[in-house]
């Protein structure tokens, strides 16, 4: 019997139509290539997860999970010849606790579905990635997905207190429990946040919730330069715990107007944005605009209506920059005292390929997105700025990647990152979950 | 040349001296046992560590690690033919960044030492073990030790953000960094937490540091049964961010009142102690205050010296417990609302074995410390308790280790709380890191 018979037999909605499945061949990064993929298999249980991955170990048969496609580093485009497994219709909030302030979900289910359900007992699931409303849990775990609130509240990874995940065997493993604190055997829960597919597929995931924040506050500041902006970023954290504080260059400030006619002022260096949901919040917005000493304009308001306000010209930075042109999002991390190091030697390098590049970002974690714009002609240098903004994020003793993850995109640079020892080492613990290969094959690590 | 010899090649400081060994072949476990081993390494410096590995692994001679022997669990304890590689030597305080809030320690740096150090700067190392003054970091790291304030400040692991490590194989690895996000590749620092020298030697750390926290305001509560204390950690959870929630039953406040005559309500069925260091304590307290309902007496205070002097009671409570008899003190973890059910068993066990069993902990987390009482004589019936206990803590929902670790102690118990393919799994996980197997051979995993 052929693979794909087997296949078949093994899962109900099996799916070889080209087109569809160059529809689920792609997550959202541009300048992506993927490979052409057998089939698509849309699983409706854990029990089909497992049968189709034990069948594809045995037939060596790569096989790429998905979630809702939304990665920006290639993670989910389809490999030559494997099977896309597409676990986004498993999406069932399976229970709330409200007592232990916990849920446990299927991984197709959404953020920002979650978010209402959890919403309605006066519950809160801090991770919240700008993709929320349209990502799955299973892949916020799988990516460790960042988000404004990370700041104060975490990652993604911070959030889960425990998994089912199925093995490339097609054993079922469970890893974390309900209790806060356990310190029992290797910390299998941590090691698959952020694996992308890698070491298996999360089925079922248990998140810890909080009670709802108080409603933010928000201070938005214009600086001259960068180097102003983020000497009160870290007066800001000095004073405080913002909930939220990000960063937007000249360059992205001035395509956000273009395209917003907001009246912000575009001679500005650099736009702060912070809220905090501390129990004053007066208070600390009089504290944080004294952190702004050398802001060239200041405005706060403890209304959370006009606060949103505030916060949509951050919202508007990437739909605003790729108005002009193809875009190319980077997303590297630095120790947050060289941000403003960071941010310049971005300039220099948008100046070195005479590209447009617009800065956005996570400043209070370190963590800027650098969007490259490009048209086809420009192409060759958007990439090139790329790599230069990588290697510049590592010599600043960062990261190549803060949120997005690795994917495809990020490989070359991940033993730079990393170590070459350290990498080996990856491959290992890699094996040590799918000694076939078959998760993933060529991504991530 | 033997192998002995070439460890003195090796490493500068190598003892052999029975008396010695003795004094470095276990730990503070009671009831523990530990095997003979061939030599004590007092090491120096990262490559006398990374020389040592490579030599053992060449030989395929276990090496267990011992920070200050401080452990519960007999993790550092000897094992036959092996060497014991003490770094609690190396215990530099390397670098510490007021601006990223960071320190960066050798692995043999005493908690205690390195909070006075950063408190000299305003800062602050949450981590606070009750064996803080006295244990290392590098065995907090590999034990994920955690304590009172872990319910609002997270754990040991919670504040890791690089490490250096040597593998068995003699290399050095560097983990995370120091930008506080990254994604790339696996994250081999949580893993390296709690893995109880299983798979490297931790020889830095870069931890990260907070703020001062406001002066704690403190509450006593006591109560007439376990059930009305245990309602009272749900009211309380639900209503803040306590930043320190412990009880203690009435065998354990009996225990201490005869010892200390404090002046302790023996007719109680628990007490609770409450610290919370939000910003407006005095509403902080009356809303516990409040939370605590059916509370028989309360006292609460801001002063920080008198809130000193309430937790008192419960610093006294391991000191109290261990001049009623030998103490073998156990270490298990539920789901917060299953504290009552885990507490009422832990009674009906004691009764069952007719011993004395002591429960205290960090009720806010569902850490329980049930500490069991003996003579010679009811040795075996201590045992038998401790099994039982263990198990009740499984069919709850929790662990059988919520902070001290699996090391010797608790290894039969590990499939039963991780389940088959997962402890499979982590046996192949350690042999990634150290195929010759010979770090901490037959512990934690
Ligand atoms: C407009 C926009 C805004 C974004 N904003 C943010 C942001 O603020 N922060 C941020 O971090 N990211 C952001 N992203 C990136 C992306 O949304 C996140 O990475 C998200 O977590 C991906 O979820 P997904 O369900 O789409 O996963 P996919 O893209 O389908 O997959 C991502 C990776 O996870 C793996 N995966 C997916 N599901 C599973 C599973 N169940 N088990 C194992 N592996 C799995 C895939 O194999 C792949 O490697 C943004 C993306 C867009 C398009
Ligand atoms: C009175 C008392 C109170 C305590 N209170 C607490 C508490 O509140 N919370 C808590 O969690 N624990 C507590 N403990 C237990 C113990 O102090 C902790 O587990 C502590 O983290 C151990 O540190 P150590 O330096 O003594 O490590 P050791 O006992 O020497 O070693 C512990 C384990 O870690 C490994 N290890 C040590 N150093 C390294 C390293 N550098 N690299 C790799 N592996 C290493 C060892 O091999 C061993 O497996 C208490 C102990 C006592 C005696």
């Amino acid at each position: 019997m052929s693979f794909l018979s087997e296949l078949r037999r093994t899962a109900s909605d099996v799916v070889t139509d080209p087109q569809v499945l160059t529809g689920y061949s792609f997550d959202q990064m541009p300048l992506g290539t993927a490979g052409t993929p057998l089939a698509l298999v849309r699983a409706g249980s854990v029990a089909e997860v497992s049968a189709v991955l034990a069948l594809a170990s045995a037939h060596r048969v790569p096989v790429v999970t998905r979630g809702a496609g939304s990665g920006l580093a290639g993670g989910a485009n389809a490999v030559d010849g494997g099977i896309v497994l597409s676990v986004a219709g498993m999406d069932a909030i399976l229970s709330i606790d409200e007592g232990l302030r916990t849920a446990t979900v299927q991984c197709g289910v959404l953020g920002g579905d979650l978010a209402v359900a959890v919403a309605e007992r006066g519950l809160w699931y801090p991770p919240d990635p700008a993709s929320k409303a349209f990502s799955t849990i299973g892949g916020n775990i799988a990516t460790n997905a960042g988000g404004g609130c990370c700041l104060k509240y975490g990652v993604t990874g911070d959030h889960v207190a425990a998994l089912t995940a199925v093995l490339a065997s097609g054993e079922v493993i469970r890893t974390g429990g309900r209790q806060r604190k356990n310190v029992a055997g290797l910390d299998l829960t941590r090691l698959l946040v952020g694996s992308e597919g890698t070491l298996a597929v999360i089925v079922e995931a248990t998140l810890r919730l909080r009670a709802a924040p108080l409603p933010p506050a928000t201070l938005v500041a214009f600086f001259g330069t960068v180097q102003d902006a983020a000497e009160a970023v870290d007066a800001i954290e000095a004073r405080g715990e913002p909930s939220l504080l990000e960063l937007m260059d000249r360059t992205t400030v001035g395509a956000v107007e273009r395209a917003t006619r907001m009246g912000l002022d575009t001679d500005a260096g650099a736009l702060l944005i912070v809220q905090t949901d501390e129990p004053d919040p007066a208070a600390a917005l009089r504290s944080y605009a004294e952190a702004c000493a050398k802001a060239t304009d200041l405005a706060h308001t403890t209304d959370p209506a006009e606060g949103e306000q505030f916060l949509a010209a951050r919202r508007q930075a990437l739909p605003a920059l790729e108005r002009l042109g193809s875009t190319l999002l980077d997303d590297v991390a630095v120790p947050r005292t060289a941000l403003a190091e960071m941010i310049t030697e971005i300039q220099v390098i948008a100046e070195r390929y005479a590209v447009t590049i617009g800065t956005f970002g996570h400043a209070g974690d370190g963590n800027l997105h650098p969007t490259i714009v490009f048209t086809p002609d420009t192409e060759a240098a958007a990439r090139a700025a790329f790599v230069d903004i990588v290697h510049a994020a590592l010599t600043l003793g960062g990261t190549i990647t803060g949120e997005h993850g690795v994917g495809t995109l990020k490989t070359p640079y991940l033993t730079a990152m990393v170590g070459p020892v350290e990498r080996a080492l990856m491959g290992r613990i890699k094996e040590a979950f799918d000694p076939a290969g078959v998760l993933n094959p060529g991504k991530a690590l």
